[in-house]
């Protein structure tokens, strides 16, 4: 029998799992909450113990696999597998995950940031079609993504694929990286949000988001898309100027790497092919004419499995 | 006797010739004039005849030659090592330049674009201490580049590295793209000297830069920047607009990959220190906290000899 992947997805809600084929076919998933507390110190048991349970529970042994890949939050050091700076965990001090889950488990262990982890599994399993030329854009509570180049992940010195920073409106809308005008703070979640904020107070027309907004009303950016399909005004402009925001960035992602795809993903492209038409039109508008030709905008296929397929592939590299 | 390399920098002036060591130090350098006669038909012979010729001279045979390596403008086919749409050469058919290449002078030939070689050059053996993670920008007639991840050149589809078409002011200057704002509108040779005409027709301040430019007369990029070195006032407007382009575009360039070094050469970074430090301050107020910290901005180191350098350097894959 040929030997088999684990993927690991750690998240600041649950831990998912999932067992793989060599080839990337998901045969077993599950998923365990993460416990934060105590500075996050039962995470690593965590996944240890529930790892070892399954394997247990379905009868199969360490050296039935060729290994394990996780993604995490934070910032990784993918050599000495070891993880820094993951607030969502409550993890403070560096966490030494490869040592750990090596000796816990038996099986070789390899690590990378979700957001790469999510682009690897759109890349190999997804909307990539396997292509050696990808970059993935999730837009989520923030926008996140990963970039990928003659089959490689670009890691560059260390914060590679940092799509959400790269800045759309120099001296616009102050990001939490203390920058102004990051692509995140138009088109995450909470950017969508931010962009009605803003254009509701200068608007004077008829439209329900304004009435709700003017009421005090919560809105999501799921509400903002929905109201523009139905096509309030006021919400298809906002929809229009975040679409710029990621077909301009896309544009110059394009420009500058020319990837076969730009794969586009997270909570807020559940808008389909609303939101992806729109975003497709700036690209065309904004980038080089060889590039319009060649680099396709698609929305991601993967949802959650993103992660953990990823993951897996990750583990790849002890195949031999 | 260890093999060499042959390097050449195919330009639509002339074109340039080195022999190199395997480990990048240049022997022997010649050039020629680049015939564009006759749709360019004279070209290849020429390559082919010239590099014969310098082996005869040095009493080289070419299985002392680990292979040829080109540089040339136009879109090139790495794989069939064939090139098209090269205007300045007048090669208005798709080259053959592999084949040819080899059957003339029997040695193994590889070839890419004149700016991924330049690229390649100045990681190799100049100001990108042959890290695995460069990015280089030249700034000449346009604006150009080579974008160098986990080692290798990014092609992407074929047309990776056009950072000169990175949009960097949305409705901008036209570029000759077709497109809007593009870097290469503000930042090429000619895009400094149309920022200054354009910020010169509303200044109304004392300035030789603005006398000169009402009084009809050739301004030149580097003009500007000597002017702006001797506190001209408006030609230090000019420059800090140029030096914020080049910076945001660094900086994105940066968010997106963080690569070790980001080498800005071609004439117009002749301007040395004087140009960097203004590009690096805009850098360092858009790019991501911890790329600012890891992305460095340097100056080109090679000067004309980046190109034979980088193009040698594609012949090492023939080397085993």
């Amino acid at each position: 029998m040929s030997k088999k992947l684990i993927g690991v997805d750690l998240g600041g809600t649950t831990i998912k799992f999932a067992i793989l084929t060599a080839e990337g076919e998901i045969q077993q998933k599950w998923s365990v909450e993460t416990n934060v507390l105590d500075e996050g110190s039962h995470i690593v048991p965590d996944i240890i113990e529930s790892i070892n349970h399954h394997l247990d529970l379905f009868g199969m042994t360490p050296d039935q696999f060729i290994g394990i890949g996780m993604g995490t939050p934070g910032t990784v050091d993918i050599e000495n597998g070891t993880v820094e700076a993951a607030f969502n965990l409550n993890w403070k001090e560096k966490q030494e995950l490869k040592k750990q889950i090596e000796e816990g488990t038996g099986m070789k262990f390899a690590v990378d940031n979700d957001a790469n982890v999510a682009a690897l599994g759109e890349r190999w399993k997804g909307a990539g079609e396997n292509d050696n030329e990808v970059t993935f854009v999730t837009l989520g509570t923030g926008v996140g993504g990963g970039v990928i180049t003659n089959g490689e992940m670009v890691h560059g010195a260390g914060a590679g694929g940092e799509i959400g920073h790269v800045n759309v409106e120099p001296g616009g809308f102050l990001c939490t990286c203390g920058n102004k005008g990051c692509l995140e703070t138009y088109a995450s979640a909470t950017g969508v949000v931010r962009v009605a904020r803003h254009m509701a107070e200068e608007f004077a027309g008829n439209s329900e988001l304004k009435q709700m907004l003017d009421n005090g009303e919560e809105i999501s950016s799921k509400l903002v898309f929905d109201l523009a399909k139905a096509d309030d005004v006021l919400a298809k402009l906002v929809v229009d100027k975040v679409c710029y925001y990621l077909g301009l960035a896309c544009a110059n992602i394009g420009s500058l790497l020319n990837p076969s795809f730009i794969v586009i993903g997270g909570g807020v492209s559940a808008a389909g092919s609303f939101l992806l038409d729109q975003v497709d039109a700036y690209f065309k508008k904004y980038a080089f004419p060889s590039v319009k030709k060649t680099t396709v905008l698609k929305l991601a296929e993967l949802g959650n499995d993103a992660g953990v397929i990823g993951a897996a592939s990750l583990a790849l590299k002890f195949n031999n």
